[in-house]
């Protein structure tokens, strides 16, 4: 790996991207941590979002697959390695079913994938192909919302552990370890991206990466919205309200 | 090509899927076939459903570079035809052009993909993406939504010539043409379906490619409603009325 580069246009680019479009904007969000989600929000959001996190390892796992440099390899793995975790323990993936019991949820159900939004996983589906199928500076640059996600697992923290009783320490195990591997990872992608983002068309490519990126995270949440915020909106085939429960 | 195969369960199951989820009973199609749409409404519409337009000739080439038959290739290969025309004239393509003209739109922004919902492009790309890597019996049916265009291309044309100045020959075109494009080619495909979805799992993927593809359709309505009926909805980067007019 490279030695730190300091590019603070580009650097400042990036920021600017994060400040007008990360879903932390989203009023879903606005709704989930001021405590105006019902209990049937909170449950779609979570079986939803299950969906990104049982996509991410498989997204890293497409980088792997594309990377030549096994250091860079090495240095990615624990990216699937926080998500996978080990057989026994589980990692971020089990975390989030760990939410959904505590939303009243069967967590067997959630990870079924069963009644998760079509417009869910178009979007999701759309990152792992990007990662799968893009130049490798731009697969990285699309992992960068990172940058933005402290704040908002902070956020959420607060806001979950303020207004819902299902918050507790072992439910919200999966933000609370974010906190902590999110920095590490993005610390790793910024450098690197700014290292071999060296003409201003990689610049405009690293930030058309990011934007992108932005989309998937905001798309979600207008298709949470549209099916459970709107009445009688769901589309055929989404989860019903009573599905799934514990 | 094998000869007509009956398989009257199998094609009622595929007829309960259009009854129940074709995108004909999205609200949406009710509004702008009922006249209720407001011009910027319709040309949100023409906008984002451009990119499906501009998307169907590149599914059915991925589709073409996986079919190792010549014979399949060669009654295929209309369905790019269509859609792209000859150099001069165009085809379907450019009669959707027409009609974006026609409801004051410059084609050429339209045609850039500038301002298409990151909703859309995720469906969308999710349908080329389904072609491209599913088995083939799979790719085949998805196209099988085509059992139930002509009946919404009929009501449409109805209804738009009733509610709609901009409706005219020419900006009607693109739907006319399908009025006796969809059946032919629907025909060929419902009949390879038919002929090689011979075990009962092969059925039920053939009914699960035709679930997908519904899904993908519906999902393009849910997100125009989304960002152009509900109020204050559009999402970072998606068209906002009064760009892009002639």
């Amino acid at each position: 790996m490279k030695d730190t580069v300091s590019k603070p246009a580009l650097e400042a680019r990036l920021q600017a991207i994060g400040a007008a479009r990360y879903h932390n904007l989203h009023p879903f969000h606005h709704r989930l941590h001021g405590g105006q989600c019902t209990p049937d929000e909170v449950r779609a959001w979570v079986i939803n979002r299950y969906y990104y996190q049982s996509r991410i390892p498989m997204k890293d796992a497409a980088f792997l697959s594309r990377c030549e440099d096994p250091d860079m390899r090495r240095a990615w793995r624990s990216r699937i390695e926080d998500h996978d975790g080990g057989i026994d323990e589980g990692g971020g993936i089990r975390r989030w079913l760990k939410l959904a019991e505590a939303v009243g949820l069967d967590p067997d159900y959630v990870a079924s994938g069963v009644g998760i939004l079509p417009a869910t996983r178009f979007a999701v589906d759309a990152y792992v192909h990007y990662v799968r199928e893009k130049p490798l500076l731009q697969a990285v640059a699309s992992s960068l919302t990172e940058l933005f996600a402290p704040k908002i697992h902070a956020e959420r923290i607060e806001g979950l552990f303020k207004h819902y009783d299902f918050a507790n320490q072992s439910s919200m195990s999966y933000f609370q370890k974010r906190l902590t591997e999110a920095p590490r990872d993005v610390e790793y992608g910024l450098s690197w991206v700014l290292a071999h983002a060296d003409t201003a068309e990689k610049e405009d490519a690293v930030c058309a990466a990011l934007i992108f990126k932005t989309e998937v995270l905001w798309a979600q949440l207008d298709a949470l919205w549209s099916a459970y915020v709107e009445p009688g909106r769901i589309p055929p085939g989404g989860w019903q309200p009573g599905e799934g429960l514990a």
